[in-house]
């Protein structure tokens, strides 16, 4: 594919953005649930496509777990089309006045939610991502040009195909939902020039990834990107429950960016509270690199580098620090953290609320697990990401985080002096 | 300047923005208001400054307009004064509860409003900006790091060093508000590398210094570019209204991004409304450029060209074509337009919304003028300028466009299951 056929398939995605500003919440729902049935009917051609995917990756020699994340089965192919039906069900952003107010000349402003326009999503394996971005862009009004990884190619193409087939059905301009049929580097970095035709880029996959879009882009991108997470356990914590959160934090899903990798604990109740919790920890498997007066504290322990402090291990590793107070540990998160999630377990509410306020990262926990960062788990219903770049979208992004606002003004005449 | 002691200078200024998470709103308005009263007891050492930049400016043969734009008297330091006190007494966007809901699990979500950290804001020529800039950054929580242009150079630092003075006296880090002293572009080229340090760039300027930045970074842009607004005259037009809007929008200030560019007339009215508004715009002053339709109506004018619709003149030309309904005009303008302000006159109810809901610009007006897509004729009170990226703030930005929300959770340690 030419980088001028490339042109081509965003200047029709264009096109098909247009046409999704003047559809209503009824049509999209119905075509959304139209696709969710659709993908299920049409599962064996799925699952064949698919196989082509699986049988590359396993001649080219893909890691057990990366070729997992690839493979799609009815339950897989089930739980994308209940994506979809959910979606259906979330209420529809667009139209939305979000705020309105009359002015002194008789002016009537309005705030309206709209679609940003047309969205391109960058992302690597996974097809499901394929169907779920494509959801939730739909039906926030907006088209979306998807770039998945080579690895999934014949899938994406697939599920893309299924897609644009009931849009077709629907009168629906088909390319609003778009399927980049071609991986490689040079045609991403055309795509990643297409200003004037793509309004957001959502890059979602690895640092090399990330890196690769923000080097080569001029449109705007929101990052989807690490979290070093950290949990403060105040002097005033309740043992069980700061054993409870750390552990949760740490341990129930080590591999995602809401776990934590950072612990600091007030140097009052570090001698008390560490080797409780470090019993638990051990037991879950747990590796634990601790400063200094940790590991006088916990013996046997790796001491932590100044590189521990800033990797994002997904992986069932912690990095334990003691510290003077509050003031101590928000210094040292503001320093390592990377703004993703932070929590803090206190019983005291005004070093709670210094904690919040202090800290700038998307999701700020009292008293609870950073694993609850979740556009579901927060209910924003679906999420296309946790977005880590503080501009647009800052946190878990639904469907509102996909739209942006414009001023209508209705007057009689009014003309300015 | 090294590209070293930039990075410290840019590295204090995040600081700096740390330092104004914990600002309450008194102490930010109260500092506001020093600093005004602190830029008129020093205005003769302002206009001093600004003689240096004067005088250069004079000696390099600068345009007579733009020396203007860059002088600064008495009166133009108490707009500026002026201008920081209205900032003080506009209601503070930062640690606003924006929406908040209870999870079934108990976790209480709220998203506060937050300042977004640094803002990089590159401008030329007028040295007020130095000072908007500030006081809408400062008072939004935002640390900002301003790199004006060559010419005024003098004025600025002069500016900067003043509210930087009023921040010392007031116990708050200084670099909070800081000039950049040195404006050429390899530095401008290094202060756009700095991402992790600076949030957001804000550039205020000509084409040439849009497209400089928007090359050079991976920090959030948001851009205030070009407005090629367009008015439609409905077949259902009043046309007293409809000359009266396109003149107001034309030549009250057509050297402004929501001056109009383009004029679609109904085919139906054609005829007798044009040669009417022509007369009221001869009279103006403007030269008319016309399809072939409007050049059959009005006689002896030029043919616009595919250039004209697309040029933002900031001159009294206007161009005119006639469309066979509204569909068409939307259309045209969807193709020309840059999504910044447009105007549809109409009495027609089912019309006017039906433009409103297709036009995905900034700002859509129904019988008013473009000239009043401005933060301050909408309402927002102060504004920094007109974005015309959708993604993050679309439209005129105030004080709540300054700012981005993160999400606050409170619980009784909950954990993820």
């Amino acid at each position: 594919m030419q980088t001028s056929s490339l042109k081509k398939l965003a200047q029709k995605c264009k096109l098909g953005a247009a046409a999704l500003l003047t559809l209503d919440t009824e049509s999209k729902n119905g075509t959304l649930r139209a696709m969710a049935a659709e993908l299920r009917a049409l599962s064996r051609a799925i699952i064949k496509a698919n196989r082509q995917d699986i049988k590359a990756a396993q001649r080219s020699g893909l890691q057990r777990h990366l070729i997992d994340r690839l493979l799609l089965n009815d339950q897989r192919i089930d739980d994308m089309a209940r994506g979809l039906e959910e979606v259906a069900n979330l209420p529809d952003p667009v139209g939305e006045t979000v705020s309105q107010w009359v002015r002194p000349n008789g002016l009537k402003v309005e705030r309206v939610r709209i679609p940003l326009g047309v969205i391109g999503v960058i992302y690597e394996s996974r097809p499901n991502v394929t169907v779920d971005a494509a959801g939730l862009c739909f039906k926030s009004g907006n088209a979306v040009f998807l770039r998945g990884g080579s690895e999934a190619i014949h899938s994406n193409k697939m599920l893309g195909r299924i897609l644009q087939e009931v849009l077709k059905k629907k009168g629906i301009p088909p390319e609003a939902i778009t399927v980049v049929p071609v991986t490689d580097r040079a045609l991403l970095k055309a795509m990643l020039k297409l200003d004037g035709l793509i309004d957001l880029i959502i890059p979602r996959g690895g640092e090399g990834l990330m890196k690769f879009v923000a080097e080569h882009t001029r449109i705007p991108v929101v990052r989807h990107d690490k979290g070093i997470c950290s949990i403060f356990v105040d002097e005033s914590a309740d043992f069980d429950m700061a054993v409870s959160i750390v552990e949760n934090a740490k341990v129930s899903r080590p591999g995602v960016c809401n776990a934590a990798e950072n612990l600091f604990v007030h140097e009052k109740i570090a001698s008390s509270f560490l080797p409780r919790l470090v019993e638990r920890l051990k037991k879950d498997g747990v590796e634990i690199r601790g400063d200094r007066k940790t590991a006088s504290i916990v013996k046997g322990i790796k001491r932590a580098t100044a590189k521990d402090w800033t990797t994002e291990y997904l992986d069932l590793i912690l990095s334990i620090g003691v510290v003077n107070d509050i003031d101590e540990a928000i210094g040292l998160i503001r320093h390592y953290g990377s703004n993703h999630t932070e929590a803090i377990v206190t019983k005291d509410r005004a070093n709670a609320g210094k904690f919040v306020k202090s800290l700038d990262s998307s999701c700020v926990m009292v008293n609870a697990s950073t694993r609850f960062n979740d556009g579901g788990q927060l209910g924003l219903g679906a999420e296309i990401g946790i977005s880590t770049t503080k501009v647009h979208a800052f946190g878990p992004m639904g469907l509102a985080e996909l739209t942006t606002t414009k001023f209508v003004v209705h007057g009689e005449g009014q003309i300015r002096s």
